[in-house]
């Protein structure tokens, strides 16, 4: 059996779940590579994958015998087999923070289980936790990431929309080997900078913009996720002390970032510099980083939880100034034992383009 | 107060709803244009739209006060504000499509209702009969795709990897005023054409190849649609008859796609006709396309409702033989009274491409 899937047994016979259906698509891609639609039952004494007919000749050419996951074309799959998968099942996990209240409502009906459990992101807080693999693939989007990232570098020139840097970063990631965005790219200049999830609009680059810019690709379903605030011909006075203060406050955030690092209190040491100096952290420090962009673990002031060995997470301070202007530096970063590796290794001091 | 919120007021009235919490982002986005995160709660005297600091300043520019929408900051939005929003409802709409089983819990707990009703995809049948500048929206997102695949039969060569025409789709996207895909693009060539959803992969067009292309994007939100199997250098012979049935289908659909038309009956068509020939339809004949690229209605041979006028959906049905090709032709189409307008105007006959 793969070692992900023997995992997850061994998990739940910790807590005496007999079964499980998972239903996230990430978590199953997660424990069996299968990127498709489909439901994963684990059940007392087999692995199934229950999908349709569009999937079905896909998956069974991902799948070994190793695997030993069964697949099922749902349309083979009737009513008296839902009744019977779990049938010697007291009680089956589902994952009630991914399936729908109407789905769930559907579960209770076809699979007649008696008793369906919580499992509290149980999947999730494993994944945060990355093998080598992950972290190969996940140093692949950040590296494409940084790479694009020098290019625009000499690409951006004033006069320039928002909307032709963001097309020419997608353009980049494509062909530089990406399967496409971690999410939509955003390219906030001038004003527009002040809006902490800007849209990217068709306003063009003046001098004396700050220009931030926040883009990722995936990798084989692995996300980087990178910003910077760069500038157009200069930096205006009134940006570099916003600058040098978020810019502080990240570098202090590596610093801070390692095993057994209490989550809430390094971010709590952000909002409160912040404070000090009359600004304020309006959104999360950071977030884990995987198959999805946003992941366990939340970092953030309110999290009382530590940081683990081989977690990747973002470190993105910002500050907004509304109907100003906006300062954000985001890298992604891998916690080790003593410390942290910078997955993200682009140029963190000012840096102006289209200086003539 | 917006038309589309006084409909749902007007809607809930006859439902004897008191109050209502709207979570799905696209459901907000047809109500309010709020393109965010955040829920709208539709109260008994008020409509609130509940975002956070990344979005408030973008929400508050897009809403005039003729909207009369209350936008607050979740940060200043206490749990005694929470009990009291639908503190005179007897019961509050939810949509249980949309939202977790988990965030039905925290609801629950959050907004301390009498009674949470399931709406039954209330709004989503609404946004299945589109108005007039919806179907502007949708002509144009078609009009990109139609032109993006004219462009497409020059560019295709015997040699290209299926990925490099897929990057040359989106790159076309980009740069011809699309916001981006409605979906990830789909080209699969010779033996991978066979599977109904292929993933696009690194194989190079051979001489002889069906090319089915699955792509479509988004124009101010909404997704366009469409299908060509498509072939290199030749039409393989036993290409035609597979071709031919399938094209013969997909021109009697549009025959018989009109307001009060049956789905079930004109499914069922394709389904008897494909298994009088030796096959089968293995996914559905096509689906409803607006701001989610599958919508209501879903058209397929166990669906016995009736299409309307202005709704959008697609025709698409194909023929896959497993380990050797498959065929899928699809368009984006607007229901009409007596028939229906075809939004994509491409080739449906043989194109062969690379044609030296």
């Amino acid at each position: 059996m793969n070692t992900k899937i023997k995992w997850l047994r061994d998990k739940m016979k910790g807590l005496d779940l007999q079964g499980m259906i998972v239903s996230n698509p990430n978590n199953i891609r997660y424990l069996t590579g299968i990127d498709a639609e489909g439901v994963l039952l684990i059940t007392r004494k087999e692995n199934i994958y229950i999908t349709d007919s569009r999937y079905i000749e896909e998956v069974q050419a991902t799948l070994t015998i190793d695997d030993e996951i069964i697949v099922n074309n749902s349309r083979d799959v009737s009513q008296y087999d839902y009744e019977n998968f779990f049938s010697f099942c007291e009680n089956v996990g589902f994952e009630e923070g991914y399936i729908t209240y109407r789905t769930y409502k559907n579960y209770l009906q076809k699979y007649k289980v008696n008793n369906f459990e919580e499992t509290e992101n149980m999947i999730e807080k494993q994944r945060a936790i990355k093998d080598e693999e992950e972290i190969a693939l996940l140093q692949k989007a950040c590296t494409i990431t940084d790479d694009c990232f020098s290019y625009l570098c000499n690409f951006i020139k004033i006069g320039m929309s928002e909307k032709q840097i963001a097309y020419e970063i997608e353009k980049y990631f494509l062909e530089h080997g990406a399967d496409g965005l971690s999410f939509e790219t955003i390219v906030a200049s001038g004003k527009n900078s002040s809006k902490p999830h800007a849209k990217t609009t068709e306003k063009h680059i003046m001098a004396g913009d700050p220009i931030t810019i926040d883009f990722g690709c995936k990798y084989k379903g692995y996300c980087s996720d990178m910003t910077r605030t760069i500038f157009a011909g200069y930096v205006p006075e009134k940006a570099k002390k916003v600058y040098d203060l978020v810019l502080k406050n990240q570098l202090q955030t590596l610093k801070d970032m390692k095993e057994g690092a209490n989550i809430k209190i390094f971010s709590r040491n952000v909002e409160n510099d912040f404070k000090l100096n009359g600004y304020s952290l309006v959104h999360s420090l950071g977030h884990g980083v995987g198959l999805d962009i946003h992941e366990i673990p939340f970092i953030n002031g309110n999290n009382d939880n530590i940081l683990k060995a081989n977690m990747v997470v973002t470190d993105e301070p910002g500050i907004y100034l509304p109907g100003e202007f906006g300062v954000r530096i985001e890298d992604t970063v891998l916690i080790t034992k003593s410390g942290c590796i910078n997955l993200t290794k682009s140029e963190k001091n000012y840096v102006i383009v289209d200086n003539a």
